[in-house]
């Protein structure tokens, strides 16, 4: 008997927002691998519904009574127990290869992403998830919510620079993976539907080969990320 | 009948003294394919030298007639001219992977290093190449050397920031491209050999994983890259 796989997801105030890049990479794996998926809502301080992950933060995937935690991870997972299915990492050094691509995103384009969106996820948060989510960033970034919103266009303009190795590679090839996407795609895509969900500032449309790429993406595995609207 | 494959290298006003961070890449290239090579000292005003090749920087490869200029053209060129030798990109993904490492490196490594040591390569050149470089160079960054070399710690601190992702990787893995080097590693060792051979600052040494797989990097191919002394 197969049951399906279940996935803690970050929602918002509106449980039917979901933006976490972390998760939505998880997301976009699962499609890759074509395996359904059930998201279970889950708000930052829902601590106690994934305590029995030993953790407290998502994506938390149950998958047959296994839990697997840190999206890396549960990529590793998925990869490893439907092997037969489309591959995440193409290969051993796909494999290194995409871990660059991935820190590359955490070290550089997630912190460029949450200095300029911080005050709008906020604003998006349920009530009891915002005083958590205001101390904990301020204390990560070293300065208010509200001194980040007054620099946004600075923001906007250093994430259009880290953009720029993104944009080359994307001139000479479909996809950060080559000829079809990959996890590489998934993990930097999922960066940017974020952006989209939470913040939605036009960053990738300067430049025609990141925005047909983040098109390509949008429209990928039927459609699943283009689903999610985008912030007004 | 094999002949010795030719790589015109950019030198120094000691020829002996090669530093261009995009021939040492063709360099490793060839060492990691076990090709011997014959390097031939190059100036940037030697325009004449290279003429034949249709264009007027370095790399330049002659390989028995054949003439190939850029240096990711001469790794693509390596890896279908001698397949059977150990592989540079590892598979399909593996290129596609690589190529974004090259950008990067390209668009983020190359001018926060060459903010850093402009001003010590210039001191370094033939004198009949130093008008040129100047000029160029002071035109590409709008600012003079000097101004440049007024702000060596702001761009010193600059590069080590650059440097993360690159140490998050290898703080996971020996190599970029997983548990040997291949051509990932060369283009961006190369960056840091140039930083090595011509600025001498310690970029590396407060991250063990970076200055653990630089220093196996200098060490790699009997020692190619540790043979070219570093700045005092």
């Amino acid at each position: 008997m197969t049951t399906t796989i279940k996935l803690y997801d970050l929602a918002a105030k509106d449980e039917s927002i979901r933006f976490s890049p972390n998760c939505w990479r998880v997301r976009l794996a699962l499609a890759h691998k074509n395996l359904p998926v059930e998201t279970i809502a889950w708000r930052f301080t829902e601590k106690q519904e994934i305590a029995f992950s030993g953790q407290g933060k998502v994506p938390v995937l149950v998958d047959a009574g296994r839990c697997v935690v840190d999206s890396w991870a549960i990529a590793e997972y998925l990869e490893a127990t439907y092997p037969d299915r489309p591959s995440l990492f193409n290969g051993v050094a796909g494999k290194a290869l995409t871990r660059f691509v991935n820190d590359w995103t955490e070290t550089v384009l997630h912190p460029a992403i949450a200095r300029l969106i911080l005050p709008e996820i906020h604003a998006m948060l349920h009530p009891r998830d915002q005083d958590y989510f205001k101390t904990t960033r301020e204390a990560f970034f070293g300065c208010s919510l509200a001194d980040l919103a007054a620099e946004r266009e600075a923001h906007l303009s250093a994430l259009r620079q880290a953009l720029r190795p993104l944009a080359a590679t994307l001139g000479q090839q479909p996809y950060l993976a080559g000829e079809g996407p990959a996890y590489a795609d998934h993990v930097v895509f999922a960066a940017l539907q974020w952006q989209r969900v939470c913040g939605g500032h036009d960053v990738t449309s300067a430049e025609s080969a990141l925005s047909g790429w983040f098109t390509r993406m949008l429209n990928a595995y039927e459609g699943l990320a283009l689903a999610m609207p985008a912030a007004a």
